[in-house]
């Protein structure tokens, strides 16, 4: 049957992109993608497949009872896009104005609906009951997985799989790994408050510029020295504002970074030791501060049984010629929280275009999209194969 | 004589203000100022003194010879204003969107003008020669002083004197110095060019902000240990911009900075050492860097017996209940040109209003008036004295 | 067989203790250990099992051929001490003063003597081949081990298999990994060069404890910045030294430290930033700088075949509660070299002593010796179940 | 007269040099010079002059009242070594071990009494007093000059003056200041106490090294930014001394220093300030610390009229070319306490040996002999000069 249902996904390729084409057109930012949302309804409508829509938000979940008994597993595929100004030149570039699927999830839904489309047909003969997981707001925290998580539509799940393509993985090659897989991205603001004045007069002033040079130059010392050098975090600082004029001393230093962890006791770690340091160089040179944390998704941790189901169900999908284990990639994604709750895997569908190198969220960001049917392919082989353990 | 000036002064007063207030309401940009130097330029040829404009630029000379022989002596005040929005809730109130006689300049061409005509009454009288030297763009570097000098004008005079209404010093106050009385201020411009990249990634960038902090971190100790502790500077980062977003590493970082001096020598070797930090750091690194320093004006160094003329003078001048010599103020004043090339001395005539603390260039600045006629007094005091030294 | 083996062990354990406490009292520095390879040689030679001795220094070789076909392992022990004066309060304590077992090698060796003794007992019937190999200088690099391999004397060996009874380990416990089990460590000085002077007069020095501080505090950069956060350095400064007088600002500053990695790329880029950091302060301050970089031993990296070997056998040793995989640890063992050139696998042997918690190299360092015959028990079982591999 | 006492000081400037040569062999360290006090007293025994011994200590004034009526006037010279070891080779090379007059105080005790004694002879034409003021313990806070102010014995004295030979200024110069001249010198000692442990491990640890090196950083700021750019100190860390081994991570880092100041507000924002910085950046990395500050002898300040009169007086003294004044010297000297209490100036008599360049305190330091009776004559010719003022 797995070598039907690939043939027929084969043949529904051009329906294909042309789904994928015309997301990518009409794209939709996250927690306002209800056109998107509503594209998704009425194609299972059609499709004559029971569905729920408004699922923690703007989800919509639609399932597939088999006509064999078997696990029910859900299969998911995230939909909304980024505040980014299309600059591709092509026929199907965004008509939205600063809105981009700038990150491929016009695909994942592409190739979601058409495995909808095709299981319908092998309905009557499939073992177990398929969960097509269209999430919303995947690109903004808190996101749309943990409200979709809470709403109890997952609890009578056995596992959870779903794939990202991956723009800078090449074509024809599957990532994953059996233990942490994606990092959790969390965003930090730090205010250094100091006293401005005239320049030639830094001691009437408490200069934010030198009193926040201090703190960048020393939060470099958690990764350095604080951190157990086996465990891993980054600790950026992305912006760096102060100051109006080169002759006035700034009152204010705005430092705004990020922080990558991949378990969450160096999560905690790095919080508090950030604030410590924070808070002692304000204290040796009299300043104030504010220390804004916001934790982002949690870091993604696949579970080896349902990795090992996903390397092995590679090895059945035409046009995949490596299939590996790579160490943890440093992006977050908030598919973490399925596996938080369920037994589950993520991985990556290379989609390196052609003489194509933009990154994700890149405003020339594009995909191959002969990866689409790959992942639809990886994900049902994964999900025969996740019958049979 | 000098008793009958100073009473014509104080009768003269309310024209000065009116002279003041009009130039308030109408101020001009450095190197813009035109209609003011018109507005001189008439008010000279009103009262039949000889005079010579367009010199150096808008500068305003205007010359005259004594019945009797002495010294020929200029007497400076300049005119520009400055790209500030007035706020202040008066009727004299700027009438130019967003340029402001922040400074006092405006006074100082009133009190000038204000002397001349008085002086005019005294002509035959009078031993040796009065300029009364209006300058142009005293705001902004290269400044109306250098070209004015440059132009010959003052080749044949034997000292200049000068005053600026100081609103942070209390009315009643005269200071001055017998040595360097304003600093250096220089202007620089540092760019740490790194690599950007994904927050995530540091080791596949040259984080641009923490390079830069260790930029401000370093340079702390041009003026901690390589400067000679009995010599004066102050090097001042007073902006500091890198970055876009949280969680992409900049790759660039802008430092905008002064530097402030008293000594020529103390300037080069400030730049000197700048630069070998700056090209460490980087190298450290290996980011690339732009480093442009715009020197400013020079110091400016009074000479001891001009001072000490004008403090005598400072005895004769009601309303003037000190006259102190004081340490150099931090900034700067193209009135150095004119100590480089002849003999002079500059002072503060204390200008502070009553229950009204704004500094200069500050949007609510303004001046107490009544300093005005001190200043013209002190002025023409300080040109007698000159006459029997 | 192999449970006649581990009984015999057993029998043998009070020889065991006997030869670990003559070897403690006499115990001899690296490069030094003639006695001790005298006191082996003259164990085997006893023995009746051939040998080779001053094999790459002083490592003595003993192969015993089994009456059975089969691989030919060799098993490591090293027997050198170290320059610690004993502190313990024991019999057994060292007689020489200044030198010390402080690092279980006393076991090592005494283990393997009596597992050689056992196993020539059972010559007829074993199968294979074993390489008893007692190398000399573990403590001090350049170590035993490279010439050892150097020699040859391992060419037609199939596997070495080593363990290394571990104080800070629990008793009952055996550790290993199937990759990476131990850090390269490398050791570094760097000397920087100022200009000392008088403690009033910075201007005229180059103050060397600044200038050290700023390549401590950049030197941070690389593993925070510049390294893969996924992957592992440390780069600790064990020594600052600079300054014999409060007054007297200190020419020069001594930095000497370690590198831990695990990986030979990163001991480069290590060494490369390392280089670069200092020599970029250095231009920054004026300074001159001396780098010595001394490379350690390797990283200690076990084949995934024969650590899995090791696991299996620990099943079978009565004692061993536990046999887990653990992540690497920092220190340096230049068994690496062997795992280099032949398949292999190192293994700790859990020795923590009841209620007594020093580490090794410590004053008072003391092993369980219940875990000696453990070790050689662990030993002789992956000898076997090599075999069948 | 003055004339003849300056002739008469020549004809005994071979005693002069006698006594400074026996002195230099028998150098006594700060607060034990019991045996050159009684030389002292000796020598003014057999003069019959009337003195008092123990001021203060080892203190020795002797007191030559005129014929004539006047003011009293002291003259102070300090008599205590050096621990240090002469490494000259002369015949007068100090005979006691590891102590030596590396400061010419030997000369300034030799040409003091050589003046006593030539002023016994013009004693009935004498107008006013003069008190010989010999004070001990000038090298070592804190000090001898406290104790002999505090002793009363200057009560009644009008006026204190004194001179260093200064083996830094050229023979026949003297300088001097009419405000402050000399710096107030302090110690000042900081323990970082972190947390030491295994190089390898160094989340396990606090790292003495990285804390301290943020200390030396972070306290560049006082200077460059938190200290009026007008006015002067010098925060230099003399020695920093952290941790035995290359791979071990330092507990404790212990940071050595003076500052250098010339006014006590400045003193006491730096003491306050330096507090700030280790206390922030201890928090900053959770360390303790130690910080101690032993204030040492206050700046020296000159009275303007009594400089003026060594000004004056020095045109007098033959053999003087040049008597300036000079920018304050970033050395201490207890002469501070003097001045503190009574009118005074101090001033340095230029005593440079030809093509001999050791500064003061180096084992090798010798002064020109030729300088004592300019010392004497020019301490006698302001006595002079203040008598008529």
């Amino acid at each position: 049957m797995l070598q039907d249902i690939h043939k027929k996904l084969d043949e529904l390729y051009p329906e294909m992109v042309d789904i994928r084409r015309y997301l990518h057109q009409y794209p939709e930012l996250s927690f306002q993608e209800t056109k998107t949302a509503q594209y998704i309804t009425d194609f299972y409508e059609d499709l004559g497949i029971p569905y729920q829509k408004n699922v923690g938000g703007n989800g919509v979940i639609a399932t597939l009872k088999g006509g064999n008994p078997g696990k029910k597993v859900a299969l998911r595929a995230d939909f909304d896009a980024l505040p980014i100004q299309d600059e591709k030149d092509v026929p199907y570039k965004s008509k939205i104005d600063g809105v981009m699927h700038a990150c491929g999830h016009d695909g994942h839904t592409a190739q979601l609906l058409m495995l909808a489309k095709t299981m319908k047909m092998f309905q009557d003969d499939l073992p177990g009951t398929i969960v097509f997981l269209h999430q919303h707001a995947e690109e903004y925290a808190p996101g749309g997985a943990k409200p979709i998580v809470e709403s109890g539509v997952l609890d009578d799940v056995d596992a959870v799989f779903g794939t990202h393509l991956w723009a800078t993985t090449p074509f024809g090659v599957l990532q994953t790994s059996k233990d942490v897989f994606m990092a959790g991205p969390d965003r930090f603001e730090i205010t250094i408050q100091g006293q401005g004045g005239h320049g030639g007069y830094p001691h009437q002033t408490k200069d934010a510029i030198t009193i926040g040079s201090q703190v960048v130059t020393q939060l470099q010392q958690i990764v350095s020295r604080q951190l157990d050098p086996l465990e891993t975090a980054v600790i950026t600082i992305g912006q760096f504002e102060a100051g109006n004029a080169f002759n006035i001393i700034a009152d204010k230093a705005r430092l705004v970074g990020t922080v990558r962890y991949l378990k969450q006791t160096v999560q905690e770690q790095v919080m508090n030791e950030m604030e410590k340091i924070i808070q002692g160089v304000c204290i040796a040179h009299d300043a104030s501060y504010s220390f804004h944390y916001e934790k982002g998704y949690p870091p993604l941790v696949n579970n080896a049984k349902e990795a090992e189901v996903v390397l092995e169900a590679a090895q059945e999908v035409d046009g995949l010629q490596t299939a590996e284990e790579v160490k943890p990639v440093m992006a977050g994604e908030d598919f973490a929280y399925y596996t938080m709750e369920k037994p589950g895997a993520f991985f990556f569908t290379g989609a390196q275009k052609e003489g194509h190198h933009y990154p994700h969220h890149h405003p020339k960001f594009d995909i191959e999209e002969r990866a689409m049917p790959i992942a639809a392919k990886t994900l049902i082989t994964a999900y025969f194969k996740y019958q049979e353990k």
